[in-house]
């Protein structure tokens, strides 16, 4: 094959990567985690599948400005039109009513998995990600919404994060009822001003302002267009920035009513805050919107300090499931970005990475004794320790050592002619080994003095193994 | 948006199925019962994305006659062609090579995840399933084969499968051999004898002469055509089914000391067997080939006994590493079917079934005193007990008590304005009220005993709670 073909570049398209094994422990440490707390609040799993009909999924990305942006889609062999799920509440509406009748009312799931996005990839923007999400279908007071933010804020605190987080919270009522006494009317300048707004946090009320009017130059020279909005418009919208509601509102009582349930099961300001700057996506959000903000700082590609910023969000979609169904269909929930929250906890130290421990590994000095390696690994595995044969090209003893190196092995066990005439083993203790390597700068002595190395008998192989193993704890 | 459009039909694509939450949490207790046994063997895990470019992929399915069956490939904005994978080594082959340089060599692998085939779904034939795979790459010996099998079989006695399974053993050499010394040379043909080799099992050796000659009528009457091989190449095919080996065959004497590692580890024939009738798929493998059969008999669709048959099975495959590098690298393998044996594992009684047990249920008995439930509730979880506060429509008292029911809740809590001016609470135990009301059959009786309730202080919930709880285990 190799003769006749090109050599094809081993590569993964832009935007998707592996996940190495202390990733993969860390991640599932810290999903662990996030479950136990959901599971405390009630919600039960379900999964769905990866793809399902395009028609079912609709299209309603939530986090981007851009409703069209991409979905992978595909065409099967029956010419049905199916796509790669963009998120996990899509599948969950359409679950939901394909199982209405045998559903507990209202139900409460999580659910955790890859979804997919057909974007231009960026730094930190993937094409494949983890989400974990949890909702809660056929509930529409706002101690629905309330219960959502309280199981934020506990998700954080078990992972650590005390006093590193805020859960902001806004309700889109609000905005649309601020939009309403601005008198802004076309879509187009609604999501200018949504955005202005949802920079408060960047740059301040003055920010806000030039972004609400002609637009705003920043300190590079990068110029932003601003919504266009007269003075007029732009005061309401300050006015409302500044910490005042509009009058008779449904969203503001609503606010309130969450507020009141946050305070009486203990969740101050401190974890849990109505925000008026949180606006979350366009499309989509009914009711309140939420997001999870890590108040820690960190450097930005520029240097520049920022705050570590959204690793989660949601809010009430009360449309999505009528997509199926004729009766309204109340529904809250929110989205965890698993890669980013991994990313925050990495840095706040709280990320624990355990990886497997490294194997014990069996030399091969002699190709012709392989079944009696073989045996000695047999005997550690069924004595429940990690064990392995060396497997590779067994000339070269040093290839042997460095192997078990790499694995980070902790034991090495070694039998050669002389060893199997007596009826012993070698043994090695590659952690002692490693320290006593440190102290000793001379070959000669290093030679004489074998740190590290003893000998036992064949018979005590497994009970010499665990004593060892136990004492490198 | 109910009014203008047509409602959409909520189902999955034919071939894709949701998950419960009892499938989810019995998989996940397999998986990780297999995982252990993979990592005492010494393999690490890894994971790689869904999709891959569609060249690095290429087509190599293992398990199917057809070489072309579908796979589901995407052009994205970028023009690229991607594949979601349809196994788990191709994209180890790749991620081996890519990482060539830093990985430790031989490499020990796992990888745990879903696959995509763009088939004709049918009964148990699903186009996502989840596979489970090991892998050691970069070890040419027979050794790193014979590994694979007692790793398989330590597997299903991981899983409780003791004297249910036998590991199937054969080498693709000595089939090579077989169809060179019948002077079977077509592809076409080489695949009829394969099939009819493959059939010993289930036909016996009378079976396999009809379909090596002309064809094989079944009791139903249809017919299955044969290989036409003439009666003298039928012959050599016949010998070897009855255990007689080509002669100076590489494949035998691979074979031979894959038997002498077997038995000095002490795996019996009982638990792996060498068996000429193992053929597993035409293409990527070159040489061991091995299949976890399962012994039992199951009642198949047509009401016969069947033996369950394979659940995994794997091989050599030298060449599918080099692909990316010129050089050769000898690879190693094998995969679990999930889901078949997850099925398996229910038939047989071995899959616990451990769903999270249902939550505490605070009901709400005045719409005005929410945020005093919601109190409750948090005071509940935050002493680590499931709970939750009623989310529904709270008018109707039996619907709160039906959906704490079908939640499987242990006790619900009540609070009416007479119980909030006494500092009282009730207490429902479910579980002894369904015992009780099992026995009571009159209702005026019912009332007045009100099994399984009684009252407690408002300042005594937690404990209360989680005394009830204990009891109730």
């Amino acid at each position: 094959m190799t003769e006749k073909t090109k050599l094809i570049t081993p590569r993964l398209p832009r935007g998707f990567e592996d996940r190495t094994p202390g990733e993969i422990a860390a991640v599932g440490v810290m999903i662990d985690k996030i479950k136990a707390v959901y599971e405390r609040y009630g919600f039960d799993p379900v999964e769905t599948p990866l793809l399902e009909l395009t028609e079912t999924l609709g299209k309603f990305l939530p986090d981007t400005d851009r409703p069209n942006a991409g979905v992978f889609s595909i065409q099967d062999d029956d010419e049905q039109w199916m796509s790669l799920r963009y998120d996990l509440t899509a599948p969950l509406a359409r679950y939901f009513a394909e199982n209405f009748e045998t559903l507990p009312k209202p139900y409460r799931s999580y659910r955790q998995g890859y979804v997919f996005r057909n974007e231009k990839p960026g730094p930190g923007r993937f094409r494949q990600f983890m989400q974990f999400d949890a909702d809660t279908v056929g509930a529409g007071g706002p101690e629905a919404d309330a219960e959502m933010c309280m199981m934020m804020a506990d998700v954080m605190d078990a992972l650590g994060l005390q006093g590193k987080y805020v859960v902001r919270v806004n309700n889109r009522k609000v905005l649309d009822g601020v939009l309403n006494a601005a008198g802004v009317t076309s879509d187009e300048q609604k999501l200018a001003v949504l955005r202005a707004v949802d920079k408060l946090d960047k740059f301040g009320t003055d920010g806000v302002k030039l972004l609400l009017g002609a637009g705003r130059k920043d300190e590079s020279g990068d110029f932003t267009k601003g919504a266009g909005l007269t003075d007029a418009q732009a005061a309401v919208v300050l006015d409302y920035v500044a910490g005042k509601p509009p009058a008779d509102n449904d969203g503001v009582a609503e606010l309130a009513a969450m507020q009141a349930l946050f305070t009486a099961a203990g969740y101050g300001p401190d974890r849990i805050k109505i925000d008026p700057s949180v606006v979350r996506g366009l499309e989509y959000y009914t009711g309140p919107v939420f997001e999870i903000e890590l108040t820690f700082k960190v450097q930005n590609e520029k240097g520049q300090d920022v705050v570590f910023g959204a690793v989660g969000g949601g809010g009430r979609y009360d449309g999505l499931v009528s997509r199926f169904r004729r009766e309204p269909v109340p529904a809250t929930g929110f989205s965890i970005g698993v890669s980013r929250l991994a990313n925050a906890l990495k840095l706040t130290g709280n990320l624990d990475a355990a990886e497997p421990a490294g194997p014990v590994v069996v030399l091969v000095m002699d190709k012709e004794q392989m079944a009696g390696y073989q045996a000695m690994v047999a005997e550690l595995r069924h004595a429940g320790i990690r064990a392995e044969m060396f497997l590779g090209n067994t000339k070269n003893f040093g290839k042997q050592v460095a192997y078990a190196d790499k694995r980070n092995s902790p034991i090495v066990v070694i039998e050669g002619s002389q060893e199997r005439e007596q009826g012993i083993l070698q043994i090695k203790d590659l952690i002692a080994g490693k320290q006593a390597a440190q102290a000793i700068t001379d070959n000669a002595e290093w030679k004489a003095a074998r740190p590290g190395q003893f000998e036992i008998k064949r018979g005590d192989l497994v009970s010499a193994v665990r004593k060892l193993l136990s004492e490198q704890q």
